[in-house]
């Protein structure tokens, strides 16, 4: 403990006296994961005097490791020429997410003080959508023309092996006038004579990916392919770019990411306590005002049959076990939902099939369930009637919240919404209906036996 | 939607025929996406016919794409021939992933029959925890002696160039006697002569992990570095394998899905609907088994205070609400520390930082809720103490489960038990019974002004 907390006051200590190599030095050192928590720990002024006091290529270092929201916040703080100078260390994917998350005043600045090349270059990869190959791809790849020979492009890596060194050279695209024709890997280079011209060992029947292909095409095409990275062409066949295994896996990262904090109710599907107390509190409240609202419609059904509850109060105790009961049973299975979905086990279409075998689930845990909370009940009023209400109410509670759960996924997918966000609340808000309506109807029927 | 359903039928009638041809060209043909979804669609009698029906490469390929629960139980279920030549196939790390999961007496077997170098290799990794370098790196690399010529293993890379197309050979390692000295790079050999012995041209310094580094330092160190891959050693510095970055993205995935999961209470991390029932119905049991009982502690609390809910029978109806929103609040505050705990933003005995951080956010959202639900409260009843009543418990009681949520999985994870699983439940069964008490205490204080 002593020395992480130490990791980050000297951190500050360096900032506080602009000690630039001992910056330099400390981000040499320190692993990422230690960078990223004494970061975190900085104010924002000492964060925004730290960027100024380090190079260009340690700033882009940072602004690698750390959350992209935490990157953006800083590319808006500091100045126009220290993002614009960092941002043109970065890699081409990196500088449109940030770029893409600036105002627009902001995003214009700093791409009129950038190197003319990547800004331009920037400006038209911002359009992609970021779940689209063009969105993930980097525009740092080595490319010839099919003319040119073996022993002028090695001539051409050894002269420029420094600018290289930065880009990929696990696969050399041939080119011919831009559009694509093949790839080439090292290992040919290295078994053929100089005067070969590239068109000779070029391999030309490479595949490729559209810069309009969807992420999920892109995780499908590395799950069956072992490359690290394809070519990415438009509808002329012209070459764009690369698509990197490794971005396919972190967007699939950052895809999980934002579904886990969705379904527990942080909107945006991001947050860190260095936000802004408001922004935090904001986003939190868009969920739970719409959760409580919800709520309360569900619970009126309690109000209607207020008078059997006057007469049955020990009823009173189960309501809330019955409604966060199927409330768990359901999200249990909308879990299983969203994971069958994103591995592609199951379509949006198949809603009868995951009903089934919802229902068979539902049927074996709701009697578990209705047994437990029945005998509960009875041993806790002797009153054998009293646990069958609450247990029939759970049992059958507990089958149409599994139906529920593991569907609802599914059709909100069908229907093009996000199904992380909104699953839980439509969930919970019907089995709870359904939960107190049962219960208090058949405490009504059984009242003779009640009271 | 027609094509899709074409496909898994299109596979079901190829086996069906014993179409081997068809079913290869199917492999060949389909998408990732498609066969995964196509499998899960097959009856356990048809997956196993499958395996019997494809070549050996062909199996290895579906292994590896279908998930890896329905990879070990289709294993578990052909006969050990079948089962030894596809995994012969596989790399050695998922070679490892699913013996791991088979008893071991179909271990012992299936070994028995692969080929002796893969069988002695999977027994020598499978003592390694899968979440240190040891389970995650590969055994497909190429090593060198130092005392070997550039030209002496271009000439046994030419030749053995089909054998060499499944390793990894973007970095070529040099050991001496085992010991491992350095790395090559493709480059390097494609610009030196023939005759330069690998001592010489080898990089000294190369970057290495041990083999008991866990996976966040190896998550770290590929956010430091741009390789993929890097050597792993021992103690005594002999090279054991190569762990490459998609390992580590995809064992970092995996603990994404297992956390998504469990917080939602499927113990295991993993359920798909094409387990057996009573495996489903048993583990989901096992949480809401433990969730009821806690559910029927924290709910004795309104047993407890039965007279005042009789004489204010109003309140029943914001119990539910009160118990659902404080946990719906908790829960935002557990994926947010879940979500900073993974990214190493902030660590577990960061207890009060956290604290400080939750209680901003809780005390605004505890007030617009308590706002809400005591406006709800009074423009139902008219009776504007009923509205402080509830308003008054829910702001408390919001605070607290932010603090509470916020804090426990720091909590847990000091204690290494795992905080994705057990976080809810016992934020839940607090804020319950605190909320219970809170609202049914003021309305006794408050009761001449209620009835």
């Amino acid at each position: 403990m002593e020395k992480e907390v130490k990791s980050w006051e000297q951190l500050a200590e360096l900032i506080a006296s602009s000690d630039q190599e001992g910056i330099h030095d400390y981000m040499d050192e320190n692993k990422s994961e230690d960078i990223i928590h004494a970061f975190s720990h900085l104010n924002r002024a000492e964060q925004n005097d730290l960027l100024g006091l380090m190079s260009a290529e340690d700033g882009a270092s940072l602004l690698e490791r750390i959350p992209q929201s935490q990157a953006v916040q800083l590319i808006e703080d500091v100045e126009t020429e220290t993002a614009a100078s960092i941002l043109n260390q970065l890699y081409s994917d990196e500088q449109v997410d940030i770029i893409s998350e600036l105002d627009d005043d902001d995003a214009h600045a700093i791409l009129e003080e950038m190197y003319p090349k990547e800004a331009e270059n920037i400006r038209r990869l911002i359009h992609y959508d970021s779940d689209c190959a063009g969105g993930v791809m980097i525009t740092e790849y080595l490319a010839f023309e099919c003319t040119e020979t073996v022993g002028e492009i090695t001539t051409k890596l050894r002269d420029n092996s420094e600018e290289y060194e930065d880009y990929n050279v696990q696969y050399i695209y041939v080119v011919d006038d831009g559009v694509f024709v093949g790839v080439l890997q090292m290992r040919d280079l290295l078994l053929s004579k100089a005067s070969v011209p590239l068109s000779k060992i070029v391999i030309k029947n490479a595949l490729t990916v559209k810069d309009t292909d969807h992420l999920t095409e892109l995780i499908s095409f590395f799950d069956k392919y072992d490359f690290y990275g394809v070519p990415v062409v438009n509808d002329a066949n012209i070459l764009l770019g690369i698509v990197m295994r490794k971005h396919v896996r972190e967007a699939e990262n950052d895809r999980f990411n934002t579904e886990l904090l969705e379904t527990q109710g942080i909107v945006g599907g991001e947050e860190l306590r260095t936000m802004p107390v408001m922004l935090r509190s904001r986003r939190r409240l868009s969920w739970l005002s719409v959760n409580i609202l919800l709520n309360i419609i569900a619970a009126s059904v309690i109000a209607f049959y207020q008078d059997t509850l006057q007469e049955v109060i020990a009823l009173a105790v189960f309501l809330p076990v019955i409604s966060d009961m199927s409330g768990c049973s359901g999200n249990q299975a909308v879990a299983v939902s969203l994971r069958e979905l994103s591995l592609g086990v199951v379509k949006p279409y198949e809603l009868m099939r995951v009903l089934w075998q919802e229902v068979k689930v539902g049927l074996i845990n709701g009697v578990v369930l209705g047994a437990l909370i029945g005998l509960a009940a009875f041993f806790w009023q002797g009153n054998a009637y009293l646990g069958l209400v609450v247990g029939g109410a759970l049992a059958i509670n507990t089958v149409v919240a599994v139906a529920i759960g593991g569907t609802i996924p599914l059709f909100l997918k069908k229907m093009k919404v996000d199904p992380a966000l909104a699953s839980g609340p439509i969930l919970t808000t019907v089995t709870d209906m359904l939960g107190f309506f049962l219960a208090l109807t058949f405490a009504g029927l059984a009242l003779a036996h009640l009271v």
